[in-house]
């Protein structure tokens, strides 16, 4: 595998054989690898010190299902940290196909052009897109398609990452027409804007997957692995994930009363039913969109929908439960049609929902929206596109959004807004959110599928469990796995010692794979260590603390000896 | 002496002995021990809390010259971490002379309502003052003493506290009809505005200076004291304090080429001839204004003006260097006139005229408004006074305004915009904005007074020269003296502790004095440790690192590790 190399202040681009320090990490772990290696931690984040890296997972390539998640990462121009986001779609595939390990995208030009990056077994270019300044996602996608063939992946920014918000995410295309997967999270759009760099097109020609080392063992594992989503009651042809979608858990979100709600004041919603999962694929088949589609070629779940409005248009695909809570609930609005709009806005804009929907939450707290008021958010938003002030304060996501209009009560950690779980009554979550490198993240350790076994109002049992997810959500992350395809490798960590060694040849351990997980998360505390972090910022805002949350009236209380102690002694 | 608590929650008022902890501690002292024993280091500034001190210093409410100054502190809105601000008038006198070590404010009101606090020899009133909402300081300061007295003191804030603005100035009137002596930095009129309070009345009646312990010995100190003002080149009669007032220096630095021009693009300005304080005399003789006045009461050096316009009209009293630096050269405005209209505003609406002129720099920087032009600027600031988005963005300060609008050359440490010496040019002051707990503050420890002993453009003895610099400035705060005073006791501390002793009857020697000056550092800086703060919040701005600054084309370029030492081991 190699390493491409651009150089974004003398528009260079060179490969580079993959340094032995770098061998063994992947995705996240890569980014947080690089990161510590290779970037100042005190930089300015959208300056030419920062490096933007995109990377596969370990198993990106190859033709394991459910695995082709594409890292994104730097330093995030939202919390300040380390940041990894990933997405599904083509890319990591693609790049795991031709071999190449990661891009790491240095400096800044001088000239405030915009660029383009194209990458193909044969080639590499780096040209001007000053023709793409200004488009969405779509429009960018197309006219990158229209140029370099139908089947290119394209990685872009919209006009969010071009003005450099702290909410812009990075836009990934999949299978066919599927434009809009968002590597949404920490403002790497951003990143990717103070690079000059509109999109990275990758076209994978007829390059098949990768080759393993041990094709008998990866063939076997990756079956294995197939089989056990395939039949699983969660994610398998029956189970609730590929049926409803990441929206199968707004029912039971809102039910244990911590569905973020205007604001987050409330942990239920009286609309719920109308957002839920069930609500959503009966409108959706009843519309003639689609459900149960993939994100990544070859997924065995294909958790997906295409989300159509009354006339059958496609508005977007696919509708996603994170986003049904911080655009919808969070703002009062109801109907699964005001969420797509908003929707279709940020995915087109490059502006991650979570964070969006968090800012204009506090927006309309400060009276500059009304909760319920769908046209009021789109106003809102309108601004955000024209980079108006009001526009740009959005854009900078909920805590700038906080800062200028003085509102203290904004849920977020780290800078970074909360997604759709109240952590007062998910208390899992309120640890994972403080603690994690990443700052309110979900992905890096959700605590909603442990209810069953810790009760997530209380106390007891919040700190081992959520370590746990952080060190198995870490692992998936530098593998390219998607969340919903932990079950098998989390219930027996050596199917993904056998996948890794049936890729590599590398003769992992259980204790090796272990260990990866607890290095991953070192390098991303020793990051954010040295870029000025400490226990005070594995903190919840105050008034999570303070104000209790209907239904239960509950706080976030379990103490700071307890969340200090989450990711010791790694 | 003793203790005013005012409990803004239940709207009660109680008088409390000093507890022997805090016996020692006077003005900046008293606010950092205060704020280590009692404030959360990680409570929302703004939220109940916080607590706003008003103190004097150790020697306030004595016949000393020079020695009234208010400190105002708090967990600062703007920086996050421990605040003192002090300004001149005449409410530390007062407060000395009634005996009152601190008042401290506590709480907040539930129903978001306006009080006002009335102190005087025989009673003490937390009454509404819902009738001010709204009002400027100037109005304030009027409608207060229409009410209670001419005679009163006023503590106020304006409409930028009340919005709770991180640049949120306290105005504090001086004798006659003075009104806007500003406890300026950290946002502390925020902190008074998020505790419901508009204003302190305090009524001396005739209560003179406060009886000290030993007569004989501290009038001789004084005497001492008095007469080295007097007779010294710099502060006495014919000094270049008294003559041209703090803008006496606004020639020597745009020579040395750190005054901020534009943004902090250029270290001098073309046009500086004009905003000179020799400049400054000359007009304001000539139009029938006022030179060589005095903030204080008693104050030998009488170092302020009265500002009128062309027609004799006063307009601001006093204009200083910092407001004259920062809302002029630094907008690129070249006349007294424009920057004495923008201070007033600022005075007015009670904002801090640094944080403020930063902040108009960076928004210029993004094309908000045009440097040079004066009604660009003012625009701005009646966009400040309506509270729009726009506004409310300004007055959140240089690194709000940067943030949102996308800026990364924003001036400031810690979340506190700098004061007018470009630190590349006068590297001392660099490493005192870089380490002082109170983040980027001239009076913390300006080195612009050693450029004789130490080279402003050079490395060697910059951290050792601030290092004293700001032990010093401590032991100014904590007394209550003026920065102007300095000489006298800097020469020989002897003399301070002779002030000191006669005025409590410790028995202090030279090393208590001295071991103070290091507490009030260290509780300062374990304050801000506990607040989340690390060396890395000891650093300046990444471009001033790499952008070589007009004229001498230096960047600030002291090394981390020099930075790192400069409070070690106090």
């Amino acid at each position: 595998m190699k390493i491409l190399r651009v150089d974004m202040t003398h528009l260079t681009t060179k490969w580079e054989p993959v340094p032995a320090a770098y061998e063994h990490f992947g995705g996240r772990g890569l980014i947080a690898k690089i990161l510590l290696e290779e970037v100042p931690p005190l930089c300015e984040p959208l300056g030419p010190d920062n490096k933007l890296i995109l990377a596969p997972g370990l198993l990106g390539g190859t033709s394991l299902s459910s695995a082709g998640r594409l890292s994104v990462g730097g330093k995030s121009p939202l919390t300040g940290g380390v940041k990894e986001a990933n997405a599904g779609g083509t890319a990591g595939i693609v790049l795991g196909r031709l071999g190449i390990k990661a891009i790491v995208v240095e400096g800044q030009p001088k000239d405030g052009g915009l660029y383009q990056l194209y990458v193909s077994p044969d080639k590499v270019e780096l040209l001007p897109a000053a023709e793409w300044r200004g488009l969405g996602t779509y429009a960018t996608a197309e006219a990158a398609r229209a140029r370099w063939g139908k089947d290119c992946t394209v990685v872009s920014i919209g006009p969010a990452g071009e003005r450099r918000y702290a909410a812009a995410s990075i836009a990934c295309t999949g299978e066919g027409d599927q434009v809009s997967r968002q590597a949404a999270r920490g403002g790497l759009g951003a990143l990717m804007g103070s690079k000059g760099l509109k999109a990275v097109v990758l076209d994978g020609g007829n390059v098949g997957p990768v080759a393993v080392a041990d094709p008998e063992l990866f063939r076997t594992a990756a079956r294995r692995f197939g089989q056990e989503l395939w039949n699983s009651p969660k994610t398998g042809h029956k189970g609730s994930s590929h049926l409803y979608g990441t929206a199968s858990i707004v029912g039971a979100v809102n039910e244990m009363g911590a569905f973020p709600t205007r604001n987050f004041r409330e942990g239920s919603f009286e609309e719920a039913e109308n957002l839920r999962g069930e609500h959503l694929r009966e409108v959706t088949l009843a519309r003639g969109g689609q459900v149960g589609t993939r994100c990544m070629p070859g997924c065995v779940i294909a958790c997906c929908n295409v989300f159509v409005d009354e006339s059958g248009k496609p508005i977007v695909g696919t509708l996603q439960y994170e986003t049904i809570g911080l655009v919808g609930s969070n703002l009062g609005l109801g109907t699964l049609d005001e969420v797509a709009e908003l929707n279709y806005i940020c995915n087109d804009l490059g502006l991650d929902t979570i964070e969006i929907g968090a800012a204009l939450g506090v927006a309309a707290e400060a009276g500059l929206a009304k909760f319920g008021d769908k046209d009021s958010f789109v106003a809102l938003l309108q601004e955000v596109a024209k980079g108006t002030v009001v526009g740009r304060m959005i854009g900078q996501g909920a805590v700038v959004t906080g800062r200028v209009l003085g509102i203290t009560r904004v849920p977020a950690v780290k800078g970074q807004a909360m997604p759709a779980y109240d952590p007062r009554a998910l208390k899992g979550n309120g640890v994972t959110y403080a603690t994690s490198p990443m700052g309110a993240d979900h992905t890096a350790g959700n605590a909603f599928g442990s209810r069953a076994t810790v009760n997530p109002l209380g106390i007891e049992g919040q700190r081992a469990e959520s370590r746990k997810l952080q060190l198995g959500a870490a692992m998936l992350d530098y593998t390219g796995l998607c969340l919903f395809a932990r079950p098998p490798v989390f219930a027996d960590p050596q199917l993904m010692v056998d996948l890794i060694n049936g890729r590599f040849g590398w003769g992992w351990t259980v204790q090796d794979l272990e260990q990866m997980n607890r290095t991953v998360l070192k390098l991303e505390l020793e990051f954010n260590r040295r870029a000025g972090f400490t226990s005070a910022d594995d903190r919840l805002p105050e008034y999570m603390l303070k104000e209790p949350l209907p239904p239960h009236n509950t706080v976030f209380d379990v103490p700071d000896s307890e969340v200090d102690g989450t990711l010791a002694d790694l």
